[in-house]
């Protein structure tokens, strides 16, 4: 499969090499083509790696991850073009955080919108999936390395679309039952919001490396 | 030990509950004495249980729960009176939700502020352990009903607060290993905007019998 990676970041990258370990062709897309990092990134990742604008990335890619950071996705995918992301899946894993007031970051939108609604409404002939935003870029591509069953969380409108990244999240290590589907693109306000009991987490914990597991009744049919 | 528990509805049923159970003296409060459904739970729950006022019930606990609806907390709290409440240990375990706009609710207050700083604010010096808030009622009270290493969160400004707190989850069923400690009141950020992950959760399961579990890397020396 060919894949667009937009976004130069460490997520980015994180996303990007783990698609061309997997045997798939990686164009990562920045503002303009030649960016440092993804000519860096490009040359170290093998031939099936290349670079290139949002655009190039977004006509290339069968389907194209967002990496960007939250505050310009929504620039950097009308970069890309609706016209070469057009009925495309687009794995939306971005979240709106604001650094402006310094740390921990708050959500530039939150509770009654979300981001991955203003791309779904900016971009509405594209299939959004909202996926792995609810854990460090690490744990995103080698959910092995956490202990017992954690979680990833999947949500769009597009039913067929959201069963493709399912598969494609198989592909990452993540078992089909650990992979929970909340719904439409409306639940990414949910896993977004997330994000500031992560931001805490990470500082209790010293690291990123965890992710939270989904666990149920000891007895089902209890009460 | 004496508990007042704030709130007559499930979450202060279960907690008014477990506590009786666990050997406690407890009163419920309500807005006025002889509320209904106070009335009814403490005939039920034997000659360790009484209700009264928020007041009353503020006055009688050492340390006091604040079970009320999140929309209603601060003024419950502050009809309860600063003076009956001085120098406690509250545990908020309201969440701020609005069902003004349907099914699921929204929150009244996020991102930048939560319930339980506006609380703290309220009243300084009360001594405000934001703890349980990340989960059904069920589950608060029985922690063995989930199979698994599921989690708590603590947060707040006072420390002792929250050693006493952490004991008190103990009693409930909590190993100390899974109560995390999250930092001060402003945490209560974190806690709370999980709710709108929650909600989803209880939706896809079908069920608000779950909860979260922090899992961390397999190997802590990788990398």
């Amino acid at each position: 499969m060919r894949y667009g990676v937009l976004g130069t970041g460490i997520v980015g990258a994180a996303i990007a090499s783990r698609l061309v370990a997997l045997g798939h062709e990686v164009k990562m897309g920045s503002r303009a083509a030649g960016n440092e990092k993804a000519v860096a990134w490009a040359a170290d990742a093998g031939t099936s790696a290349s670079e290139g604008s949002f655009a190039d990335a977004a006509s290339f890619g069968e389907i194209v991850f967002n990496c960007t950071s939250g505050s310009g996705s929504v620039d950097a995918l009308e970069s890309a073009g609706a016209d070469n992301l057009r009925s495309k899946i687009l794995i939306d894993v971005a979240n709106p955080l604001d650094f402006s007031g310094g740390m921990p970051p708050t959500l530039f939108v939150s509770n009654t919108d979300s981001l991955g609604e203003r791309i779904q409404r900016a971009l509405p002939e594209v299939r959004v999936v909202k996926a792995l935003n609810t854990m460090n870029c690490e744990v995103m591509v080698a959910p092995e390395m956490i202990a017992g069953d954690h979680t990833a969380f999947i949500c769009g409108d597009d039913e067929a679309a959201k069963a493709r990244v399912r598969e494609l999240l198989g592909e990452f290590g993540w078992p089909s039952q650990r992979v929970i589907d909340l719904g439409g693109i409306e639940a990414a306000r949910g896993t977004e919001m997330f994000l500031p009991l992560w931001l805490r987490l990470m500082a209790a914990e010293g690291s990123g490396r965890f992710n939270i597991g989904l666990l149920t009744a000891a007895d089902p049919e209890a009460g």
